[in-house]
């Protein structure tokens, strides 16, 4: 019997179950394994599992399960786990105890209250980026590092070792050029422009970009849309090296990965903390090889900072941490109060960045305002301009094409431009009464923007037609519903009945 | 095609899927089901379903899957929570967006370092209990409490938010006794004894125990060797009655409920946390109604409590969070050095309980001892006797047979004695030397006893031959494994292999 239960071990099985649990790996195992029982497995026990020649290996969750999915010889696993470890059905897989985690003595020693050194840091990163922690561990050591709890040499080590759990592109050049955003305004596509405007001044501008984890649209989403994203670290450089500038999507490389996971946790948990914010930002340009970093923090009240001393305490620590890598970071405060251009969702917003490359007569003129200046701005902190004559430079770069066709050149060598599609359905939504356009709500917008399909469904979103302070008529549309689907086009427009996005107030109120 | 997806969204029908996540909930719905798309649902986002009825209703964790589980008009759910919910096979299910948690907000602003007032632990601790927190959510709270801080009054607060999440016994008698030990020391099962003891000199017992979480064995898994400890409320009441004293499991009944959802993301995340070991305890004790309670506090470089600056913080919380209640806590240390009895696992602690209570020649001195001693002062401090005078009654009851025939009369009256079954396969581990026992790991041999199969097969565990400072001989059996299967035999052999729990030093170095 021994010999029999030592060789069933053995010889566990992988069975697809096409489970996706996002990031947090789960494995599936029969309740009567003989594994599950001689290792003493229960549910939730973390476990380590291997493939049958042991060169990949993960730690996963483990969950329970009847004959409804499995055979007691066999064995499931998320979809991200079994993506990662490149199992196929009939594989064989090792499943044993998880390893004791020497890192989170040092989370559990900065729950009471201790700073955290540099080592320690690094395995706790280290530990994150190859899928070791449970999202409990994840969420107890992001707790214990939030409401100030980092000093400003924890936040440097905290970058240093995010940095560290991936890759790093090396460009080989005295400057390199980025723009990041801290977002939460939708619509405000600035990057695609600000990249054309600056690599046609000159600039190196090798920008990666993130797809939307909780809005309707990341810079990744709506690039893809004009164009392929998903280049290859090679693929990357030789685009730059061509045309000087790109514009993909920063998850198809390895740049601060342990980001990604912590990310995640972070928005489950809504926790806004400075350092990882900072630590977040810093390490994936620092990856990326960026020297010059133009940070835009868009201030209002309804938009992720929004306070004045909220602004200038992030912008100390963003400039503190910097320094520490020799990285230069200009800081660059923006109005929040509204969402930006007219389109909000992938191919809206694409619609409109086309439209103030293309010098359109239609271009928003917000968007059109907002890239400029922080086009300005990123070519006179590079030193691509003298001070102060910015602004008129990227004005005649815009307006003689200089800047369009620098964009068509970096989309025809990432893969060919396209043109954003359209939604089939729309439903425009009316105002209710005579007024000013009083208050407008950012996030009401991005759910309703989500609920109609954005960012999956590329075509969906929503189109304003009205902004602050305008004057407007009963039954004037403020905006247009797209969606692909009736179901999807009924539950946003449901949704903002329940919960207007846009206030409209009598004259008198204004 | 509006109405048809709205009727299609209202009809998604329940498939079992035998998935055990513990208590975390989970549900399951299939890539292309039309409500995940309406809803802008995507895996790990929070949804509260309900049933057709909408009677009941829970926060789910969303997984989605492919065909090889469900069809797009399906549903499934783990375990927990179709158990819950009390669906069976085709019912109607409703998903829809979680609501917002205002109560989470009451954790952020705790992270930030403000302190919680009572009705923000209400709140809280309501959402935790009525499973509305992900595991996530709860890591956070866990980890923004701990490390020192919680205030005194924060600690009452906690402990009546938890306390308030559930029932509450009431016995309407003056003195109602009970014993709780801390924990981390195996074999350590004097409760069976102490409450016989103290039952057989009058005082009322009416004890709730604990299921082992990671430990081979608690209290209800030794019991429920002898006697059936699923007991209800109503049940445990006519009990009570008829003998003076009960030992039932607390699962069957709901006092601090929040309890056991905490204890479970404590014992992840090894965090050791005073202000919720001390809500923990109080909460179940003032839920039991109990009065006057003996808090057993082992102590010891294996144990749970180590130093005696630890003690001595501990006890001081203990006493002053219970006074706030009325109720009376003794905090007792005893040695936690080895563990106690000879016994590791539910029927091998049954046998040595048993023996106690029966004046055996093989009851183990220690168990006895110790017995003794906690009865004696739980009947002191009780005022069931003068000072001074309890260790002479608890030795007289033990002696003359009172304690075995209240023993035997709480398990008839639970519904009959039942004798301990023995494991068919054992394995003698041996002293590799001569030598003098100089420490014994607890930790170690814990873990041995789970992986040979304890607490679930209950007869499985270790049995141990030697205690600190006993001289031994090359060859002389330290301990005897326990198992039911052979492949549990040799894990739990194999693990001692390379983990001697032993130490066996030369008479020199004594």
């Amino acid at each position: 019997m021994h010999t029999q239960t030592q060789a069933a071990a053995e010889t566990l099985t992988f069975k697809p179950l096409e489970i996706d649990t996002y990031q947090e790996h789960v494995i599936y195992m029969h309740r009567d394994c003989v594994v599950c029982h001689a290792e003493g497995f229960s549910a939730q026990t973390r476990v380590q599992v291997s493939t049958g020649a042991g060169a990949q290996s993960l730690i996963a969750t483990l969950n329970v399960v009847g004959d409804a999915l499995l055979a007691p010889s066999q064995v499931g696993l998320s979809s991200g786990a079994s993506q990662q470890l490149g199992v196929a059905a009939g594989d064989i897989i090792a499943v044993t105890h998880a390893p004791g985690l020497e890192s989170l003595r040092a989370v559990r020693s900065k729950i009471h209250g201790n700073p955290l050194d540099a080592p320690q840091l690094c395995a706790i990163m280290g530990d994150i980026s190859a899928g070791r922690y449970s999202d409990v561990h994840i969420a107890a050591f992001l707790s214990a590092c939030a409401g100030g709890r980092m000093t400003t040499q924890e936040t440097v080590d905290l970058t240093c070792a995010m940095l560290d759990t991936g890759d790093r592109l090396d460009w080989d050049r005295p400057v390199v050029a980025d723009k990041h955003c801290v977002g939460g305004l939708p619509g405000n596509r600035t990057s695609p422009i600000v990249v054309a405007i600056c690599a046609a001044a000159g600039l190196l501008l090798p920008k990666t970009s993130s797809r939307a984890i909780t809005s309707p649209a990341g810079t990744a989403d709506t690039m893809e849309v004009l164009t392929r994203v998903t280049l290859s670290a090679a693929e990357m450089r030789r685009v730059v090296e061509r045309v000087g500038a790109a514009l993909v999507w920063g998850g198809s490389l390895t740049l601060s990965p342990a980001d990604d996971v912590l990310i995640r946790v972070e928005r489950a948990l809504e926790i806004d903390s400075d350092a990882q914010l900072v630590a977040s930002v810093l390490s994936k340009k620092l990856a990326a090889g960026s020297t010059h970093v133009l940070i835009d923090v868009p201030l209002g009240p309804t938009a992720k900072v929004r306070t004045d001393a909220d602004l200038a305490r992030l912008r100390l620590l963003l400039e503190e941490v910097a320094r520490a890598f020799g990285m230069h970071v200009l800081v660059v405060h923006t109005d929040g109060s509204q969402p930006v251009g007219r389109g909000i969702g992938p191919a809206l917003e694409a619609r409109d960045v086309l439209a103030v490359l293309q010098g359109a007569e239609s271009a928003p003129a917000d968007l059109r305002g907002r890239a400029l200046l922080l086009s300005a701005s990123l070519m006179e902190f590079c030193g691509a301009v003298p001070a102060g004559q910015g602004l008129a430079l990227a004005t005649r770069l815009l307006a003689d094409g200089a800047a369009w066709a620098k964009f068509q050149a970096i989309c025809e060598a990432q893969g060919g431009l396209r043109q954003p599609g359209s939604a089939p359905l729309r439903r425009e939504i009316l105002a209710p009464a005579d007024g000013i356009v009083t208050s407008i709500d950012n996030r009401l917008l991005s759910r309703a923007a989500k609920l109609a399909g954005a960012p999956n469904r590329k075509a969906a979103g929503i189109d304003m037609h009205v902004r602050l302070n305008d004057a407007v008529r009963a039954g004037q549309p403020l905006f247009t519903i797209h969606a692909l689907a009736q179901g999807e086009l009924a539950y946003s427009q449901n949704f903002l009945t329940t919960h207007p996005a846009i206030n409209i107030g009598t004259t008198e109120q204004r």
